[in-house]
């Protein structure tokens, strides 16, 4: 199947926001076996959208259209997608209830323009929005396939993965398919690791193996084209274990959706330990990465962010005469910290950072190098001396992440 | 002058790579008053750019190709464009003699396919590339003007602004320049502010006025088309002046780089005062927001993270039996948070967040439900109940942006 993504907004051709949805859209539908042949980004313009409608119906089977769907003037992909096809707008009941519940929830006045977000084409299937208001739609005629989704990112994304996905596999089911498994690793960079597999990787033909680096992380989504799911996988179990024999010690978990966060804070739940951290340079980064996860309050009660040398004395009660020596930037903080956060707040795990996130250098430490203290009851407290590269941001980023492995590590005794 | 961007490469249309080009040359482009109506990617296909190039021709009068200048075979960019305007390929002498310096440099043999990378149109400009070896060209014929660039950004980027955007300017000079200002605003949603500018927006002309939702706030890009920058700033300041009349109550800052924090850090620093938090749903974020913006240590020695009962109890010194008659997520709660933290970290400012971020409800309150909390030293405390919406993420997303403007409007006097 052809397919092609048209982004509307002007936004976007005047360079303020980036189409990430045209690259987070074409993975999706590679995954399914739909080949993309085009992105356009066009206008808030009906003339200009208009034509290129009609050139994109002489050349792809699918058009999936991002953007444009909101409450104001300038979104108008639904109306000019309903002129195209010759049907009306019609207002979505399910969609009409959502809306004024949000209102109503909010406790602010609905003006009437919220409507036009919740209209779809006459005659399409409506796509709800969790995320948000407007409504997405599928809509098929004897000449062509049109997806219409939100331009948010957080509201196109689960809308395409949660309803569109699923729909699009029902309508347009392929003999072949693809069954893709994705693997994820902490602790190698992506070089490392395509030179590590790269005899697999050139002999490669199914399944496929494609590498992905994303910050911190990087990701390997073996994929295998196969008539039924049982051949599927043994192909993918004999894959992954050529990929584990090579690079295993990296590997932490599955899925395009899991995260380190999360398989950490599943092993605490499951092994009943709890964790708490004192946090410098990254200033409540690491606690606000395990308050992402639902649930996570059976394991974390909570823990301190103790920015300045003052805080670190006061509120851990840790001798600040120490540091008069070692600094705060040093081996001995991060385990004063971790070990003095663990008393205190009487959990099982305790996390400490502390380190230098720039621009500039701090006690004559560059740049980048981070402290990381690991206490745990019962055990000897472990710290590792960091160099994280790049800003400032990644640098935290960088430092939350290794925080995380020391923990899974620990909890599985691969320290 | 009317302009279009057409990025080629495969990569792109398998969701490996986002096109970053288009934004970059896009915001480059429109401030030097040429209008960009579309961006295209299309893959390493001879036929299908071709295509592409016979439509470009009928529609735009600047055609920008971004990519497939490498060694490889699939980069064939300018042997399309060469056959499309019916030109043969030369060697460039200058690429030449970089190309061998470069391959001496680093002892190691070239290649013959690299030679591929200096050729340029014959009778167009070569461009040379400081930054890789892939020569770009500005070919222009009485059909239309080309512009070739490579891929990669960081070959793209220096060869844009250095060598390109000057020749641009010379041989399509314009005598009207577009001059924006971005106003950003936090507490109306996008629907409210463009209704309430509803009149202003219908009837913009010049200066024009595009609102663009980002999570939690919305910003007003307003750009005028001028002949110099003195009438530029003349029409923006009076176009702004009639928005502030209109919505100036959410105004917060300027800038499309800008952000609430920023604002509220630099607040802070003006006046000399300092803040902490107690975070119980944000878990972290609010102070991990914070500690983004570098030197604001200056400011914020640290905070605490009370996420259980227990934890409000023993680092914040409250008397927990308190809880037992209004629970953890009131009013009462948030009150006596942020109070205890203003005492025990001795700042003028101390911000407390208690609710549901869910996905499940809290003592019989709904998602969403949030106190936040505003202790400030001789001051009485401020504390407002939130009813937010979305997912766990949004809404503790929300919560942090409603604390930092309540932290900025106290600042300002404007609670």
């Amino acid at each position: 199947m052809r397919a092609e993504i048209i982004a509307v907004g002007t936004e976007l051709l005047l360079g303020q926001v980036v189409n990430t949805n045209a690259t987070f859209l074409s993975e999706k539908l590679a995954d399914m076996g739909i080949e993309v042949y085009f992105h356009t980004v066009v206008g808030d313009n009906p003339k200009r959208l208009e034509e290129l409608l009609q050139l994109t119906d002489t050349r792809s089977e699918l058009i999936v259209l991002c953007g444009g769907l909101g409450p104001t003037d300038d979104d108008l992909t639904k109306n000019v997608l309903a002129d195209h096809v010759g049907v009306p707008l019609v207002q979505n009941q399910e969609g009409l209830v959502a809306l004024k519940a949000f209102f109503e929830q909010r406790q602010s006045t609905m003006t009437p323009n919220n409507l036009r977000q919740i209209e779809t084409l006459q005659g399409g299937l409506p796509l709800p929005n969790r995320t948000g208001l407007a409504i997405g739609c599928l809509y098929k005629n004897e000449k062509n396939n049109y997806l219409l989704l939100p331009g948010p990112p957080s509201e196109l994304k689960p809308m395409f993965l949660e309803q569109a996905r699923p729909l699009l596999e029902k309508e347009f089911p392929t003999t072949e398919r693809l069954t893709s498994r994705v693997l994820r690793f902490f602790g190698i960079g992506e070089s490392r690791l395509v030179t590590e597999l790269a005899e697999m990787i050139e002999q490669q033909s199914n399944p496929t193996i494609a590498p992905y680096a994303k910050p911190n992380e990087v990701t390997l989504r073996i994929t295998a084209k196969t008539e039924d799911e049982i051949s599927a996988n043994a192909l993918l179990d004999q894959t992954e274990a050529e990929i584990m024999a090579k690079v295993g010690e990296f590997f932490y978990g599955y899925g395009e959706e899991n995260s380190l966060v999360e398989v950490v804070v599943s092993l605490l739940k499951e092994n009943q330990l709890s964790i708490t951290a004192a946090e410098s340079l990254t200033a409540g980064e690491f606690q606000a990465t395990l308050g992402r996860v639902p649930g996570v309050s059976e394991v974390f009660p909570g823990g301190f962010v103790t920015y300045s040398a003052a805080t670190k004395a006061n509120f851990l009660g840790i001798d600040s005469t120490l540091f008069d020596h070692v600094g705060v930037v040093s081996e001995e903080c991060a385990k004063l910290m971790a070990e003095a956060a663990l008393q205190r707040a009487e959990t099982d795990y305790a996390v400490s950072f502390t380190g230098v996130a720039g621009p500039d250098k701090l006690e004559d430490k560059a740049k980048g190098t981070v402290y990381i203290g690991l206490a745990q009851k019962g055990k000897a407290t472990i710290v590792t001396e960091n160099h994280f590269t790049r800003d400032r941001s990644y640098i935290r980023h960088s430092a939350v992440m290794k925080g995380l492995d020391m923990v899974r590590r620990s909890i599985l005794n691969k320290n």
